[in-house]
């Protein structure tokens, strides 16, 4: 990425934030304010940051509604870092390679490019497969037979996509993204492990990004399904004939295993792990490093292992904090019992 | 993979079902009863799918015994998902590569190619290293020098075999599969970390298979060792002097520590982690997520972090659920020993 | 690696043994007493490894100062496994490639390389990008666009450096390693989530070491950065504007969320998550599958998820293990009260 430059007021404007200085100074590009040149744009979200300010070379600030001015071109923001965001968006000026395919790519006579395709070096497509209109495919990625591939997809250095994978408009794969991985099934034959063969393949809705290193198998026959608008980390592996909903975001390194069904609008933290053939409904929330063994429904919010409703395993995990106190507490009760049955004995005996 | 026509007598007969239509009918594939066409095999497993057998439009259907016949050819089985796996075997027609050398492909003068070999494009093949009759080397892989690849194996694209690694036949290596990676050893010299030479290698035995993206770290000495038949899932991690037993089942994104030894036909789900120089004995059974920090005896069921003998980690589960309601109970106890302690005390003053 | 021939007396002299037996035996590599060959060098360690000793075609031994002497060759010493270590420096000899540039590697022609560079087969090296001095790129390498890459640098086959990466000297980077990739930075609009354009990159300092299949998230501004002499092991995720220190060591599998600050001479055991936007400071260790959820303060050594102070988590973890017991401890206790409390009753009744 490059970045634009954009004046005071087109950035005030675009992050909702009331312009305090020059209209037309022209910034590119965001910095921490003991880093930024006088070209960029700085921001102040707490008191922790009016020293800085004393010193910073930034052209500007973006600085909360909270703070108290500075000696500074100031734009007024309530949330400093939505307005980072959207700033973001600004000064992006994506390095679109310019559409062609790179001598040492290697393309099938059956392959079927649209316009505006940017095929980079030593990519290889096989026979069958579809690029659509405006896709950049980089450097050394290899697309298998009877693919299709939509318009204005954009995938990053090292991706592999196997035979038969069907992804939609728009799509993003990270560097070495592998769609359509063999499935981890086996069945036992005479005591051995023997692969089960997988004839299905993986279909990729629009609008789903995916991040480095991450696996997507195939399935056992039909589809691996990743719906529209779901955005993946990286490293996360994704088993045969998953059904993962759409507009759905997880976090890095989580695993869901064969066959599972996650819903739409589901959120994992990192590292979580789904279970087999089990259904995850929609708006599910698990946080970081659950593990989901059950059924879960509609809206809940889980964390632990195995996964429970957020308030019972807070509760849980309160108890459990308090739990090495108790030892002494029950040890003594048991005392105090004891004291007690003696002293009704000898009662009795009187 | 393409898929293979197969008569309806025939596939009863490979799933040992009992054919109820006509015997010549041909089929190809497998679907769900909604999505199959009318050349393909359908299924049904509970009385879920009953309603759906009256408007599909699949040739015949697999159907578990406990059902009531439906108006489609049938071939009824005891087991339907079995079924369903060994009607996968027939269909699957894996499309075999042409055998020869992409004229892409950079093979060492000093390399030795068995016959029927196939190389795809953009592989490169290194100084005395050995690829055995048969064996099919996909698109951009890379196999450093002096390794000793098998017959009949199948490498994906992308993977990378480094130097000196010896690979038996039948292996099947994932897409981004890293054999003999450098180990994670280092040893604190001067307040920083030295890296120990790793002048090892990986050896891995007869009809293993890896999944996408996992890494095998090559050993300080000697080898770290793959048994025979074991299969690997995605993103595992195995370090350096590993010793993984036969017929082993390993899910996805489990790690392996430095010289752990793992013995034969050992399962562990995914995301499980075994320490550092410990033994995990032949046929033990690790649930999903189980950390493993202490050797485990043959035939251990375990589960947790850390890892516990399942009996007992269902135990403390079951109390830790009802945690939560044990401090009122604890607290009630005390209240009424201490009612009773004052009466007793009034009694004795009595 | 192929290895160096060594005289016993360099040996004894390098790892600091002494030397019973003849100085200019040579040895090359070390190896287990049962596989050692007669040009090589064996270890013992305990009296489990005496009985090998006596059939060991090893040329000599390291063996440990507390063991009674055995008739080969001997080398003393306090710590045999620190003995080996040192062993394997002096027996490695990194195959060094000559340097040159593959003739099908793909240079631009605005790439500077430095002197005694070393580009392997099918890299591609973008515009703008600097290699320093005596750096070697494996196979298969790809390096985008306005890159610095430090001297002596030496980055297995499959690396993907992504633009304006800025890489230290020294830097070893392991198969599949992914530099730059996209952050998982996402903010919501009308309901979808909608990718923050990250143009940031990432910076590595000198002497650190990445394991194979790891990636590392470029910044959103500014820069991800890992510190000098830092190393990492395999498939690690390093999320965006993370700031890891100098000289860490950080176990496979291990993932770090967005903008988390972690210290120097941090320890992370494998498969521990850090929370985003969280502070570990210096000299932390966690152990192995550590979720680490809030700040720590220098020099915690923390287990458990939620992270616990060593202490707190052990004493927890042992009650745990007697909690199963409680329940009967706890109803015994409500049953001798109900007793005691129905005597009282009839004491006060009498």
């Amino acid at each position: 990425m490059a970045e634009n430059k954009v004046t005071l007021a087109r950035l005030a404007a675009h992050v909702a934030g009331r312009l305090e200085g020059p209209d037309h100074t022209e910034i590119a590009g965001i910095a921490e304010l003991q880093l930024a040149g006088p070209a960029e744009l700085s921001f102040l979200i707490n008191e922790h940051h009016l020293e800085a300010a004393k010193t910073t070379k930034a052209a500007a600030v973006l600085i909360s509604d909270s703070l108290a001015p500075v000696s500074l071109p100031m734009v007024w923001v309530s949330d400093v870092p939505e307005a980072i965001n959207l700033a973001l968006e600004l000064f992006a000026k994506p390095l679109k390679p310019t559409p062609g395919i790179h001598p040492s790519a290697l393309i099938a006579p059956d392959a079927t490019l649209g316009t505006d395709v940017a095929i980079g070096p030593c990519v290889v497509v096989e026979d069958g497969t579809t690029v659509g209109d405006g896709s950049v495919i980089q450097a050394g990625c290899y697309l298998g037979r009877d693919c299709l591939v939509g318009q204005q997809c954009c995938f990053a250095p090292g991706v592999i996509v196997a035979d038969r994978s069907q992804i939609g408009n728009r799509v993003v794969l990270g560097q070495n993204v592998v769609i359509g991985s063999e499935g981890f099934g086996y069945r036992c034959r005479d005591g051995q492990q023997c692969h089960v063969p997988h004839l299905g393949a993986v279909r990729i809705g629009d609008d789903v990004e995916i991040g480095a290193g991450t696996c997507v198998d195939r399935a056992k026959f039909g589809f691996t399904v990743i719906g529209r608008g779901t955005k993946i980390d990286n490293l996360v592996t994704i088993a045969h004939n998953v059904r993962l909903g759409e507009y759905c975001l997880i976090a890095a390194q989580t695993g869901i295993a064969g066959s599972a069904v996650v819903g739409d609008r589901v959120v994992f933290g990192g590292q979580v792990g789904v279970r087999d053939n089990i259904t995850v409904a929609d708006g599910v929330v698990a946080a970081a490093r659950t593990a989901i063994h059950h059924d879960l429904p509609p809206g809940a919010i889980v964390f632990g292992v195995p996964a429970l409703e957020r308030r019972q395993a807070l509760r849980e995990q309160a108890v459990l904090r308090r739990l090495p106190h108790w030892p002494a507490r029950i040890k003594k009760l048991e005392q105090r019992l004891t004291d007690l049955e003696s002293a009704a004995d000898h009662c009795q005996r009187d």
